[in-house]
């Protein structure tokens, strides 16, 4: 059975715990952070330590630290030539100190610690130096996860640039959509359903087919009477942006 | 049992068909449309009629039809004093010609007549000129959703603004998501479950508290590698404006 050290005590950190301690097919063998507090609740389940020097010999160290801690914590590592991963979307390869054989395990979900994932459906994207590396980090993300990928680092940079438009920017209009209705007495909750299936049509359609309202069919009456709606010049702006790009998409009128 | 005529063929027509012609609450006792063929499906369930001089005498008549007909079809219906409804979001009670009483009955989701919905989670968002009528409505509604809401038309024109930021331009993100990854050759299948994810969110957490990503931690240096990564001006600017308005909501250091 592959053995694996888990190394951090954050968000990711926490999930991958609860994945691989629950998992038949991988060893979860110890737990670093460099506080014991971070970790206490792991000791249930497996060994913990704060000190580098008592890390145990293991087929795979995961480094689910923050990204400018990657290098730091590689280059502090007390041994070479053995598999590391780090899990940073947004960082290459070349993060990780090379004195040991290196690679990457990237979830691509948003993770709170507040709140359980079915991890099965967590889109695993791997990278490693080579290809015996990579089998050994395929075998173990496809014991937790249904979907694998193999990612290069220079796709993955770019997925989480695509990431931070379906996701953060994203949750940002929810916040906006949310403050307008506040504002209004309106409770949030009347939109909720509306949002679930903006989110569910896109396993049925692509985003271009999908669109709809009223920068989409050109109803400029509607769009004027929105920008008069609208009292605060953040919104406002972000409204008169998006549905220029939008006009632009299907060649409509400008603004 | 409250006797309900049915107004319309388009999309939101048939999915009211749908609904009011099996629940037990109504009795769906005609549907109108200029055009027989549109409801010809209804006969099995109902009476039809392209004759508005035939118009059954009903408790409640819903005009499910579209934003430009509504002013027209009201004028020209051959009777008074009844109560009558419009289904749009976006049109006042005065679209209605004020020899009947007046209503909203809106479905607040995005319908296409290819797709079924489960209508019982559709929030109906309801408005009526006298609290008798408004009853009618409510026990209507309540019969066949579980989200029904009394909204008056101010609100009703403010719901829908908030729905174009967190349906139509959600969905244009989604869109730009999709490019970004075809323009580098990544399945853009890897982002499905970060978007199910992102949306499932706000029924836990506020939108505020569930935010992430380099703007709301302050993560100058990804911002960066991001705008040089982005190589569409229009993209970018979405980019700059998004992340400036995160940066300013959570009071971080400006761009």
């Amino acid at each position: 059975m592959l053995r694996v050290v888990l190394i951090g005590g954050g968000n990711i950190a926490h999930h991958l715990f609860k994945v691989l301690s629950t998992h038949n097919a991988v060893a979860l063998i110890q737990c670093y952070n460099r506080t014991l507090t971070a970790i206490e609740t792991f000791k249930a389940a497996t060994s913990i330590t704060d000190d580098l020097n008592e890390i145990a010999d293991a087929d795979l160290y995961i480094l689910a630290v923050k990204d400018d801690a990657i290098t730091e914590v590689s280059n502090n590592l007390p041994f070479s030539g053995r598999f590391v991963v780090h899990t940073s979307g947004n960082k290459t390869l070349d993060a990780l100190n090379n004195k040991n054989r290196r690679g990457v395990f990237y979830p691509l979900q948003s993770l709170s610690k507040e709140k359980d994932i079915e991890f099965l459906n967590v889109p695993l994207c791997l990278e490693a130096e080579n290809q015996k590396d990579l089998d050994t980090l395929t075998q173990i993300a496809e014991s937790i996860s249904n979907k694998v990928f193999q990612i290069n680092s220079e796709q993955r940079k770019t997925i989480h640039l695509a990431a931070v438009f379906v996701n953060n920017f994203v949750n940002h209009l929810y916040k906006i959509g949310n403050d307008i209705c506040l504002e209004n007495n309106i409770p949030f909750e009347v939109l909720e359903p509306l949002i679930v299936e903006t989110s569910a049509k896109i396993k049925e359609m692509s985003p271009l087919e999908a669109q709809t309202g009223p920068a989409r069919r050109n109803d400029h009456a509607t769009i004027n009477s929105h920008l008069e709606l609208l009292t605060n010049d953040n919104q406002k702006e972000i409204y008169r942006i998006l549905t220029t790009s939008i006009l632009n998409t299907y060649g409509r009128e400008k603004l």
